[in-house]
C-alpha cells in the first residue's frame, strides 16, 4: 500500500466505538470495536483507539506512515476546528478531550473531528439514500434527535458549528422531556421520548384492561425502550402499534416544519426509521402532504437511511476524506 | 457611459411599482415609480414598466445599448429559472407572466428574477445589516411574513425555489389566518395577522371600558392597519403596546426555531421591525435567549433591516447583478 493512502475512521458512541480502515470509502478493509465505557472517563478509550489503530494496520502487515488521515466521528458539542469533544450526553465524562491533538501528535497524521449527525448526513449523501440531491436534510433517530443539512451540495454547519438541532425545538408547551425542554421535539420523537411515551401509554392500557405485550417488560421492571416498541408493533401489538402512529405524525408535523424552511428534494432518516419503515414514515408523509407548502411537499422524498449499520463507519471515513 | 455598464432594477409590489438605474449599486443613478394597479391585470403595468426604463435612459441621454443586465423582483411564487411570475398573492391576476422572456426580447438584455425576500436578504447581506455575515437569515415582515436564507455567503434556494417559507410554519393549532392556515406565523405575526389581533384586542379593550387611539378607528369603519398599531405605540398607547409585545414574544419564539435549525450569526428583520425598533426587537430577543440553545442564541444578533425604503430598490439591482 502507498504511503499516505489509507483513511482511518473512529466512530465514538456512547456505548460502542468502532475504528476502521479505508483506501477507498465506503469500502471498509478491516475493522475493530470495542466497548467505550464513558464511566470509566476517556482515558482508556483513547488508549483502545490508539492501540486499535495499530492492530488493524498491523493485521495488514501496514506501517503508521500508510495512513492518509484520521476522522473521528461523535456526539456534539464539540469544537470541530480545534478538534475537542465537549462532553456530549453520552460521553458526559469526555469533558474538552482535545482528540485531533492528541491522534495528530500520535500517528503524525491529520485528524479532522465533526459531529455524528453531520457526518451521517454526508454518508448517506454521497453513498447512501441522499446520492445525487442537491438538497438533503439527514435525520438521527435515536437516543436523540437531529439533523444533518446539505444546502447547495455542501454540509452546512452554521456560524458555530450547532447547525440541525430540530431536536431542540419545542413542539408543544408540555410533554416528555428531550433536550433539557419539556414538549420538544426530541421528548417527542426520539428514542428516549417514544420510551416515556409508552409508559404513560402502557399504563392506560391497563386500566382499559388492554392486553400488550409491552406491559410485561414493565412487569418485569425493565424500562421500555424504543426499540421494544417497534419489536412490538412486527408482532402486531395494537398500544405499540399506536404509540408509533402518533409518534409517525409529530414525525410528519416536524419534517413539514423543515420543508417549508428549507425545501429539500429529499429527507434520509435513520435509526428508528430503518427499522420501522412505512409504519413510521407512511403517516409521516401524510402530515407533510397537508401541513407544508404543496410545491415543497410534492418534490420532497422521505426515506429511511440506506447505509444501515454501516452508517457510522462510512460517516467516521466521510470525516477523514475531510467530507 | 460605456455600453452594457447600466443595471435596471424593477420591484414590482402589490401597491407600487418602482424602476431604478445604477451603474454601480447600491449607488442609484435614478429613479420612478407608478402604482401597479393589479386589478387591471399586467397589461399595463408592464407597458408603464419598459416605458419607465426608457424614460429613465432618455432623461440621461443614454440609449438601450447602455443596459448591461435588468433585475426584477417581486412577491412569490415565481419559476425563477424561466423567469415567469406566477400570480402572487399580491398580484393575484398576473397569472404566469413571463418577464424574463418580455424584458429580453423588449431590451434585447440578459433579465433575471427573484422573489423579493431572496433579493431583500441579498441586499442587506451585501449592503445593510448582513454585511461580513456568513450566515444569515432576512425577514419580511409586511402584509406577509418569510425569510431569504443566506447560508454559507450564498443566497440559498431549495429544492424547487420555495426554501424560506417560514411564515407557512403552523405556531399553534388555531389563531389567525395567514397564508391560508390558521394559527401560522403569517397569522400570528405578520401586518395581516397583526391587524387581526389588533381588533380582538381593541373589542376586548372596549369591554373592559379601556381607552385605545386604534378603537376611533375601528368607529370610524376603518380596519385597523398594523401601521396604526405602530403609531400608537410610539404615542403610548397601552393595548396597542400590549398588541406589539405579544406579537414580539410570538416572534421570538419563531426566530427561536430558526435559530436551533440554521444557527446564523445575524437575523436582519425588515417591515414593521424597522419602525418598532426595540418595542418590538427586545422582547423577541429575550425569548430566543430562553428558548434556543445558548450557544446558537448567544451568538445570533437581531437588527433591524439597514437599507430602509431602499431596500426594494437595491434588492431589484441584486437581482440584476445576478445576486
Amino acid at each position: 500500500m502507498a504511503k499516505q493512502s489509507l483513511f482511518v475512521g473512529v466512530d465514538i458512541g456512547g456505548t460502542k466505538t468502532a475504528i476502521v480502515v479505508s483506501s477507498k470509502p465506503p469500502a471498509i478493509i478491516d475493522r475493530i470495536e470495542f466497548r467505550t465505557r464513558p464511566e470509566r472517563g476517556a482515558g482508556p478509550a483513547l488508549r483502545l483507539i490508539k492501540e486499535g489503530i495499530d492492530d488493524l494496520l498491523s493485521n495488514r502487515g501496514l506501517e503508521r506512515t500508510a495512513i492518509g488521515a484520521i476522522g473521528v466521528s461523535c456526539g456534539g458539542p464539540l469544537d470541530r476546528i480545534r478538534g475537542v469533544i465537549q462532553a456530549p450526553p453520552n460521553l458526559s465524562t469526555w469533558v474538552d478531550i482535545p482528540i485531533k491533538a492528541i491522534l495528530e501528535e500520535e500517528f503524525d497524521s491529520e485528524c479532522h473531528v465533526e459531529n455524528d449527525a453531520n457526518a451521517g448526513a454526508v454518508a448517506e449523501h454521497r453513498f447512501g439514500a441522499g446520492r445525487g440531491c442537491r438538497n438533503m436534510i439527514f435525520i438521527t433517530m435515536g437516543t436523540g434527535f437531529g439533523a444533518g443539512i446539505i444546502a447547495d451540495g455542501h454540509l452546512y454547519h452554521g456560524a458555530n458549528d450547532m447547525a440541525g438541532e430540530i431536536g431542540h425545538v419545542r413542539l408543544t408547551r408540555s410533554g416528555p422531556m428531550g433536550y433539557y425542554k419539556a414538549g420538544s421535539v426530541e421528548g417527542w420523537i426520539s428514542g428516549g421520548g417514544i420510551a416515556q411515551v409508552a409508559e404513560l401509554a402502557v399504563a392506560a392500557a391497563r386500566k382499559k384492561g388492554e392486553t400488550t405485550v409491552l406491559a410485561e417488560r414493565l412487569q418485569g421492571r425493565k424500562p421500555i425502550m424504543a426499540r421494544d416498541v417497534g419489536l412490538a408493533v412486527q408482532d402486531g401489538d395494537a398500544v405499540a402499534s399506536r404509540i408509533i402512529h402518533s409518534t409517525a405524525k409529530r414525525l410528519g408535523q416536524v419534517l413539514a416544519i423543515l420543508v417549508d424552511i428549507l425545501n429539500p428534494e429529499r429527507i434520509v432518516i435513520g435509526g428508528l426509521a430503518m427499522r420501522l419503515g412505512d409504519a413510521l414514515l407512511g403517516p409521516a408523509r401524510k402530515v407533510i402532504q397537508r401541513e407544508a407548502l404543496a410545491p415543497s411537499a410534492t418534490i420532497c422524498e422521505v426515506v429511511p437511511a440506506a447505509l444501515d449499520e454501516q452508517i457510522g463507519d462510512i460517516a467516521a471515513l466521510c470525516v477523514a476524506m475531510g467530507l
